[in-house]
């Protein structure tokens, strides 16, 4: 690459490829004060013409391939989003020489294997800060500030819609139900119209694969996720743990057992205390725990033109400044063979609501079933039976999931209990 | 450098050197994996004889300039502390071709400007990612992840003894004094047995003076930093302040206006919902305001062995890895010459607690002078009188300090005010 500048391609005209035109267009100075030269677009390609006035002047082609195989562009941008275009352009570019800079989470968690060894093989950087968490640099930090470190684990909100979802439903005193957070949500254009891919937490998923993947150095499973949305999630639910002092989030976990890794996402309830639980709105954080640097919380927006375009033009940058860097954060021959567990094999502590009959005993017999399966009891809430049902709220210790789970079973056969047991997931930061 | 193996050589046998040196043995493995090649420890250099087991049966010398002159080091790590003798053996090693990773933020505050100059003159790297915020990764965020960024302010919580002190205060109901703070933090060796240098906001000062240089390009000026400690504090006001909703925070802010740069460390109000606001005990954050990325926070332990050790050991793995990056992040030619503003000049929303003779008029007599000089009311909170005294909380609007002061001045020559006013900056991320 030519020293003097870096000339760079951009295909996408949508709202990141604005942002990231404006952004470089504002601070043209300054980059050039901090990478020594300044960085040009030299085309921008997109199947429809950009309507943003921003993209004025430069030059256009409704042909993407064509920017891929420019041969002024040193690094192309790849902002088209989806998966079966977007992984051939990409290809495309790494075979005509050039590094690719990306903001397609669905591209690297999905086909990032093959990826990487391409561009292993064609001596270019593929570089994707921006597929996760927006502004927050949550992937140099897992590869460069913590590489000194064993990484134990990496638990974060990830997705905006549903952290705005869940904190208009947890608001003190609120009686918004799920449909009608969404419906806020796609208001402020937080949400799409179809937002099956943010609320049943596949956009979650796809970006913990990549998480999980740098942080223990295995390959990207985004098959292996255990997915859980918010759409069946209860207000009760939420009252009820906050009285006994948690916040419901919704969380992407990836962390390192003896037996293997954990890779779930699903709602989950926090200590009210807890940093992540202060995370509100369509704001992310991702901590991190690991052996030395211990646990550090990155937190920013998730999403939107601006943050996103930062993350972008942090790859940039970088690749300007000439680091060369493992792409997954560890060397290709080097990727670790870790199972990933199954999410019966996931050990953590639960919060269960059961409806039963309000009859003499009844409390006794659920608890001895729990005993019988020794899960011991952290709290326990019992509320004033309605027409002769009640309901009883428990938080347990730590236990595997397919105890519990057998736990709920056995509850559910019993003829005190009358409805299908709640079961919500307790993340502790201490164990 | 030899590329199959990274030499380095370690000045100082403390708690970071040992940190340090148990790090690189545990984590060997992974570091060479992620990395291609093992990080190995040639010497380490110490006046004392190290004590710590994990030193064993590695060279060690008493001339700690003989290992900054070890023709077999590659990387000098100076952990010794103080600045004099830290200055010429960081000179020495980087005269003997060498790069220097330093956890010393003195060094750099009070002589980063003639050791860059010499680092860049050598073509060797100068790297401190440890001297602020322990494990906080906040130079490289301010030098690369941001990089595209025009940064508008840095507010961080970076010194853990001021902030254990202040949470202790702080907790609800508390009764703890200043005095009684710092006595326990002394016991659990959050505190040194002199806990000036923290105590009065000059380790703070240091921390900031290099995270203001790199955000906007400036040189470094310790000088110019407004400091002041957290030693006059009074539970008092920490109450009152909460009654509106304030949590108390010692604070680091550098920020950019139209006349200059605001550079101030002192005792803090935060809306109690902010991110900061909930950063407790010895933890450690900052909060980088910026055109594109928007907010983003970064949070973790701000000392200690591990965590600095960390942060040592990232910048290690930069080097091996070869980027190329401006120290402070702006080529040595490019630096900025914006004026510091005189604490005078920094604009900023206050609290004032006031002690009145109880009679009629006077809060009218009060609120008048404020409005002859222009200073909006935010909150007013008007105490019981005890024997003939009134206490009276307000908070203001924004106002240029030296605006505020003449208010005061005004208000104490008034025979109303019976004492001297009590003054606390409130910071707001709105504005």
């Amino acid at each position: 690459m030519d020293k003097s500048v870096m000339n760079i391609g951009i295909c996408g005209a949508g709202t990141v490829a604005g942002g990231l035109v404006g952004l470089l267009k504002k601070n043209q100075q300054l980059i050039a004060a901090r990478i020594g030269h300044p960085i040009e677009i030299v085309q921008i390609g997109s199947r429809n013409v950009p309507k943003q006035p921003v993209f004025d002047g430069i030059a256009f082609t409704d042909n993407i391939f064509e920017v891929a195989e420019n041969p002024k562009v040193d690094v192309l941008v790849e902002l088209i989003g989806g998966t079966d275009d977007a992984l051939a352009l990409v290809g495309t570019a790494l075979r005509a020489g050039k590094s690719v800079v990306t903001a397609n989470k669905a591209l690297i968690a999905e086909h990032g294997q093959e990826l990487f060894q391409l561009s292993d093989q064609v001596g270019q950087q593929l570089a994707f800060e921006a597929s996760v968490a927006g502004s927050i640099p949550i992937i140099k930090v897992l590869r460069e500030s913590l590489a000194g470190n064993e990484i134990e684990a990496v638990v974060g909100i990830i997705n905006g819609t549903t952290n705005f979802i869940l904190s208009q439903m947890s608001k003190p005193g609120s009686s918004v139900s799920f449909g009608q957070a969404l419906a806020e949500a796609q208001r402020l254009g937080y949400a799409e119209a179809d937002p099956t891919f943010d609320v049943e937490g596949l956009d979650a998923a796809h970006k913990l694969t990549i998480l999980s993947a740098i942080a223990f150095g295995t390959r990207l499973r985004f098959d292996a996720i255990y997915t859980q949305g918010i759409q069946e999630i209860q207000l009760e639910d939420i009252r009820f743990a906050a009285e006994l002092g948690y916040r419901l989030r919704h969380l992407g976990v990836t962390r390192i057992q003896e037996a293997g890794i954990e890779l779930r996402v699903h709602p989950t309830l926090l200590d009210e205390k807890e940093m992540l639980a202060q995370v509100d709105d369509v704001m992310n954080a991702v901590m991190v725990m690991s052996d030395a640097a211990s646990q550090t919380l990155y937190y920013g927006p998730g999403a939107g033109a601006g943050p996103t375009a930062s993350s972008v033009l942090s790859d940039l940058i970088d690749i300007s400044r000439g680091a060369t860097m493992p792409v997954m954060g560890f060397l290709p021959g080097e990727t670790r063979a870790i199972p990933a567990l199954p999410i019966g094999q996931c050990q953590t502590s639960f919060y269960l609501r059961l409806r039963v009959a309000d009859r003499p005993g009844v409390l006794s017999r659920i608890t001895r079933i729990l005993g019988d399966y020794e899960i011991s009891i952290e709290a326990l809430l019992q509320k004033d039976p309605e027409q002769g049902i009640a309901t009883i709220v428990i938080t347990t210790d730590t236990v595997v999931e397919e105890r519990m789970d057998a736990t709920i079973d056995k509850l559910e056969s019993s003829t005190d209990v009358l409805e299908a047991v709640i079961k919500i997931r307790i993340f502790s930061f201490g164990g």
